[in-house]
């Protein structure tokens, strides 16, 4: 499969992240919504993600902390707008180092001939926050996410096969 | 008082509005939390809105109705994101009449001299959604609405006031 493309239209307070995987849409709907399979690939390699709350529905919110090989953790936080689909999961995201600053990311699943488009727009408050989190290293945490969510989705069985 | 500020900034996906009233800031946020306050001022002047749900924490859900003279029906929902307060209130809203546009309202209140000022960032998922809010007549409910919050502030003691 392709690479992660990301997107920063220049002088839009926007991100564009687009990546092609080898698997159903459900099956990485799957690994989207479930804290437990989330918590393998979503982030820097390095880092540790210890999921605190979960709950993918509308009005439902999300806690998690990654833990650096320097015991440093980086806290996150948001909410569900929405009930998650392949069609839309549309959520807020706040990075707790930098408080009140939130983004609403919307994230799409589109399958054709069982390859799935992940995409997501990234919609910040200003220019400016876009470019801090650019400047933090955001491209390599979602390089390395696409690269290791790929490798889950082909330890994954398809959802409804392997069943009794 | 000033008049509402509208700004559209060209080729932004954002829309930032701006009024001054003569309030306390805590007395303007009173009339944002309390459902019963906001269904008197939000929205154009000839609609009737009924507010269906309402919960303004963090993870709350809020739906309202907004219905015309003609009996026709504009329904919205979103979430809150952060527990509100004068320093923000941070919330998605999804017009149902267009589902799955979902924009990012920030709203601060800022008291100086007894003066605040209500200013509300909305981060629209693109630029196209954007203008066809625009284009829906949002800023005759934007003006509308900063009109009659100011009348209806006008009538309400400011918090703490008048108590026995």
């Amino acid at each position: 499969m392709a690479d992660t493309t990301i997107i920063l239209p220049p002088g839009l307070p926007q991100v564009i992240i687009e990546r092609e995987f080898a698997a159903p849409a459900q099956l990485v709907l799957r690994a989207h919504l479930d804290p437990g399979l989330l918590a393998q690939w979503l982030g820097p390699r390095e880092m540790t993600m210890t999921v605190e709350r979960y709950e993918p529905r509308h009005g439902g919110t999300w806690r998690y902390i990654h833990r650096g090989p320097d015991g440093q953790e980086h806290a996150f936080h948001g909410v569900f707008h929405g009930q998650p689909s392949a069609a839309g999961i549309v959520q807020t995201f706040e990075y707790e180092g930098a408080p009140g600053h939130v983004k609403l990311d919307t994230t799409t699943l589109q399958e054709r001939d069982g390859v799935t488009l992940l995409r997501t727009v990234s919609s910040f408050q200003s220019v400016d926050d876009r470019d801090a989190m650019v400047a933090s290293g955001m491209e390599r945490g979602v390089r390395d996410s696409g690269e290791r969510l790929e490798a889950l989705l082909a330890t994954l069985a398809p959802a409804g096969r392997n069943q009794p």
